[in-house]
Order: C-alpha cells, then structure tokens, then sequence
C-alpha cells in the first residue's frame, strides 16, 4: 500500500461557522450543536504539474477500491476499515435507454459492495475516522442499508455498535443487524423519536453518534462515487446524475467530489445532478419545484422506495442547493411506475435492485418530459442498493 | 475496449476423446453425449517475451472485470454479455485468523457480483459465447444461484431462458428466477429428475442446455477467479486455496486456470486446492479420503449448505483428480460449524456469507489438525455467496 502525506483537514460547523481540530470524536457542534462539515486543503495537490496530479488522485491503477482515492481522503489510509468497497462497474443500458429514447442510458452498480448498498462508501471512511480517533462505542440511529453497514464495520473495527430502530422495522433488518454482533435497540414512536433516542444515549454515556446522516466523514466517502464516474468517463462525466435521494448522503457526497475535481483542475464541466423522491415522500422535490431555500415539512405516505422515505432530511437545504447550483432538478415516481422499473430493469436488463433504486429510473420518463433531460445527452443513474436486501416485492410478484 | 485476436481454441470429448469446433451450438459430444472440454492452445502466447506475455495476460490496467482478461477467454470478447463481474477483492482476515493460529487468512469476496455470488464468473462467458453461437432458448437446471445468475444473463442477452427447479425449491427463490423474466419449471421428484427433465426438453426441442455444470465455457469464466488471485498476491499465490465445492464449477475453474498460468510460466507454482463440503453430502471428500478414484454414491443429509448438496456431481472424477494432483485435500464440517462460522466470520469480520460459503472456514480447524494446511502458509478462502441469498439463517438466530 502507497502511503502519502494526508490532505490537510478541519471541521467547520455549518450553522455557526465556528473551526474545530479534526482529531477530537466530535460528532456536531460543541457551541451550537450543528452540522459539522470538513473542510479540505487541496491547495497542495492543486499546484502539482496537470500530469503529476491525476496520477496522485487516481493512485495506483493496480489497485482496486476506493482507498486507492487516499489523496482526498482525511482519514488514516495506512490501515482503513476497509472490505474492498469501491470501484463499482458502470454498465451500458441499451434496451431500457432505447426503450426511454435514451441511448445514452448508464447505470453505475453501487451494490457490488460489502453490504451490498453504496452506504459501505462512506461507512468504510467514517468507521475508519472513529477508529483513529479512539471511539471505542458507536451508535447510529437506522433500520435499513446504514444500519447493516455500521454493524458490519463495527464489528471488523472491534468497535461496539448500538443501531437503534423503529420498533415496526421489519424482523428480517434487525435480525440483519444483530448478525453481525451490534445490539438492536427498538424505539417506538415517529422516525425522529428513533434519532433523538440515539442522540440522547450519546449525550448520556459518550458514545460516538456514528450517523450517516450527520456525521460529516460520511460524505468523505460516498464522494468517491465522483472521483470513480469521472475516471470511467475519462474525465468528462455524463452530462446527468440521477440519483435516489432520502438523507442525501450520496448526492450530497457526489457532488462534493465532483467539485473538488473541478477545483484541482481535473474537470471542466460538472454534471447535472438530479433527485429521485416516491411521490409519497418527496420534500426535495417539493422545495425545488416549488423554488423554495428549504425543504418544509409536507404529508408524507408509506412507499415501496422505503430507503428514501424520509420526511425530515437533516441536510434537506444543502441537498436543495446543490441540485440547483448543479443546474439539475427533482422529479418524483409513485409506487407502480417504481415497481414497474425495478421489473424493467430485471426482464431488459439483468440488473435486480431495490425498489429504492428502481426510482431513479422512474422519474427519466418526467426529466425527459420537463426538459431537463434531453434524449441525445448522457445519464448515469445509481443503483444504490441490491434487490436481495429487500424482497418484498418478490411476495407480490407471482412466479410464471 | 482493447480488441485482440482470440486465443485459438476447441472442444474435445472428456469420454470419447472427439474433436469439434467450439461456433456450434453443442452442449454434448454428439457421438457419445460425454461431457466437452475447452482446448485452448497457448503457444502463441507463450511465445511472447515474459514482460509482453504478462501484459497481455492482465490487460489494461485501467480496465475493470473479468473480461479484461480476454487474451485467455475463447469468447467473442468485443461484446461480452457482462455486467462488470470480476475483479472480486481479497480482505485479510485478522481477527479470525488469529482466532484459528492462521496469521495469513484472506478472503476473496466473490459477491461483489451482478447476482450476489461467484457463479456470474461462469455466466458472463457461457452466455456470451451462447449468444455468439446463436442460441435463441437455453435451458439449465438450478434452484439456487446458479438459476438466478442464468436468469439474469440470458435477461441481458435477450435469450429465453427456462430454469427446470426441484417443486420443492423454495418460493423465494423460485420467485427471484422469475423476476428476470425466466420461465421457471418446477419438477418433481430427484435432484437427477430435475437434470433429466431439462436435458429431455433439450433433446426434444432443440434448447441449449446451458447447464453450469455441463457446460464447458462456464468453466472457461470462473478460471478468471485464479487470474485474479495471482495478480493480487504478485504472482506467488497463497500456497493454500480452500473452496465450497458442490458441482466444482470455482474449483475446476480455479484449478484450471492456475494450470494455463504456469504452462504460460507467470508461475512456478500451484496452490494447492482443497476441497470443502458439509458432513451430510460428502462425496468428494469422501473419495479423497478413501482415496478412490472417482465418487460414489454415498448416503447424504438435508444440511445448511444447500448450493454445495450435490450427491452426484458430474465432474465427480476430475475434481477428485485435481484436489489430488495440487497436493490437496478435501475436508467435510457439521452443520453446527458451519452457523458458528457464519456467525464468526460475521461477528469478528464484518462479512456476511451464506452457510454454503462459511463451510470453507468451518474445515480449517480440521485441515490444520491433519497436517494439510501448516500455521504460517497463506491460505485463500473463496467466499462464494452473499448472506442475503439465504435468510433462513436469520430466522432461526435470535436478534439480541
């Protein structure tokens, strides 16, 4: 392994702007209670020769993973908490893109991972952040991909994990979790009660609060999704991101990266990025139809796409603004034309997801109609999670 | 996509030794209904000097997936029916190493894969090459990933595909098959029933018989996982390769295209190949053990490891053989080891198998106790099969 100085970091609270050290187990704001945000230095990397700067963020081309993007990376990359996450397989769609007048339709396969969901993204650099800062006790508030993904790295850490759920998730996901050793603690109430419980315990007894949604090294992991769509594209992305949007921890983590690529000279265009909601749960897509700064709170309704039912997400502004400053848009699918996709998908294309997934795809019939995607253009859709995580839909379904 | 012409190859009979051409559609000898083989000729390659040789062989470093190693894939390699399978990572496995006195674990995840399992290796060639041969229909007879992977591909290639499955299979999946569009059979009866009835439509209506056992192009994709192997450990592979072996497809495959890369001189030495089965259906170990030279039929048991209970696998002989020409061994473990394994390999590792997978690890005690494997060499588990392919384990352990 190739070890290198590591970028230069520091935490920034989003809400009161306050500079903090980034080797505290710091998990929001000690004046506010905020967001923290980490902030990167890539000064030095930028002033290397063109040449010499894409060979030290590419890393070396043996080697396979997500690691091998340690240059941007401001976590311990001697020794990560690593399975051989990353470097998912962008694959062409012909029959579903002909299908959608599409031709130029792609799908980058996220499943193809350790849990088998993009989260082990930024789970393998937020894991690795705790473990060099000396966390012994985790906790995370999720029922679903997160949830087995913190589990599953915590557990390859030696670090105590304690996922707290909703007592009406289903038996299979908290059986899922406890598998891999993390104690499963069930709340009652709304979704919210279940976060503030996890944050309460770790007010209460100093556990780290582990969470994907706040914790900001999170998003220094998925934004490798970036740094890999740039480089299979050679450095000129498609023109369109579609991805799946609940808490944003792709999206948002994308379109980091690719403006630090930019910001290093590495590209000259970002792509559009645009947000897949279920019309059953769609505050993003409300906000940016509707020109609002902020998501606000609407009705939300049980969907398919449960990865993404999210009704109060902890960074609904950012993901708001970066969709707009991106020059992309929203666009929401109700639960048949989800199902329909993730069918599609399977029959045309080989590819089984989950319904999550299947909703990026969904909304291409509406950007195409909106305008915001044009036929000709380039359109790379995340698939974000296996359809094996969830089988519901295989009970609805009847076998021929 | 880097072109090359093909490797120069053909089918022999494994039984009546005749030569045919590999552009037929042939899935059998027609003169004796024997069991083909692939007979690539090397030479052209072997010719080359070392350092081109091995460029050749690895391909563009750049490049992602099995197909990168095309130069060695007699299959029409410029449009692989292929979802970027391949190039699976290798963990090492510290804690659970230690736990067994074997510092020098590693797996290699071979989920990180279209369907979630290794048997995609074998897929993305049979089926490219069946659709290069023009088969319309294909046939095969699998309850478990061998079927779903079948389904997916032949999705993918626009190739109907009929999967002939015990009645007994369970729905999920059986509805998982049919989600890809595949029509799925149920039959009942034997296992041998199952294979009977799918080789008689065969026979009866001119289907291909894309049988991940019969087939020999299915073992031409999974020698890909020994190319993978030599280059992740430098060209000095672990001196120990341990694998879940039912039909044999990995183990053949492994074996296989350990042999191409030596006759190629890329190494000077195999590893030896051991064999890993469940206590209730052991006919491979068994014949190991008693040192016979083909399998017989002995009794077997219902056990966890479903997708290696093969009582009478039909590359019996020859995966005897080559367990006994790498200077290997086979070794069988009780159910109740391999949940404690799975579980371990959970708990301690963060990865999550299905049984068939953990009974790899479950032998190691045993093959360490024999002598077969020695404390200080590097020994390579295939873990074949993601945990979500199988939840009955999930069910039966309690969530703490």
């Amino acid at each position: 392994m190739n070890t290198q100085p590591r970028v230069p970091a520091s935490l920034s609270c989003s809400c009161c702007q306050r500079e903090l050290p980034d080797h505290q187990p710091l998990w929001s704001c000690p004046s506010c209670e905020g967001l923290l945000e980490v902030r990167l230095d890539l000064s030095p990397l930028a002033a290397l020769p063109h040449d010499e700067r894409l060979m030290v963020v590419r890393g070396d081309p043996g080697e396979r993973g997500l690691w091998r993007f340690r240059a941007v990376l401001p976590v311990d990359s001697d020794d990560p908490v690593s399975m051989g996450e990353g470097d998912t397989p962008v694959v062409h769609l012909r029959v579903l893109g002909e299908r959608l007048g599409l031709p130029h339709l792609y799908a980058k396969l996220e499943f193809f991972s350790p849990t088998a969901s993009f989260k082990d993204r930024g789970t393998t650099a937020m894991v690795t952040k705790a473990r060099e800062v000396g966390v012994r006790r985790l906790v995370e508030d999720s029922s679903g991909n997160a949830g087995a993904s913190i589990a599953a790295y915590c557990a390859r850490a030696g670090i105590e994990a304690s996922i707290y759920v909703p007592q009406s998730a289903p038996a299979a996901k908290k059986a899922q979790i406890a598998f891999y050793g993390a104690e499963v603690v069930p709340i009652g109430g709304t979704r919210d009660d279940v976060t503030e419980a996890a944050m309460g315990r770790c007010r209460l007894d100093g556990a780290y609060y582990g969470s994907h949604n706040w914790n900001p090294f999170f998003l220094e992991g998925t934004k490798t999704f970036a740094y890999e769509v740039a480089e299979q594209f050679d450095y000129n992305p498609p023109e369109h991101i579609v991805v799946p949007v609940g808490n944003g921890s792709l999206f948002l983590g994308s379109w980091r990266g690719f403006g630090e690529l930019k910001e290093l000279g590495l590209l000259e265009r970002l792509p559009k990025m645009h947000v897949a909601q279920a019309t059953g749960c769609m505050p993003i897509v409300d906000a940016l139809e509707r020109e609002l700064e902020r998501t606000e709170v609407i009705p939300t309704f049980p969907t398919v796409a449960g990865g993404i039912s999210i009704g109060r997400p902890s960074r609904g502004q950012m993901i708001v603004s970066a969709a707009r400053s991106s020059g992309g848009s929203g666009a929401a699918a109700p639960d048949q034309d989800i199902l329909r996709f993730q069918r599609d998908l399977a029959t045309l294309e080989g590819i089984f997801c989950e319904p999550t997934s299947a909703t990026a795809f969904a909304v291409l019939p509406r950007l195409l109609q909106q305008g915001a995607i044009r036929s000709e253009d380039r359109v790379l859709v995340a698939v974000t999670g296996m359809g094996l995580k969830d089988t519901s839909v295989l009970e609805v379904t009847p076998a021929t």
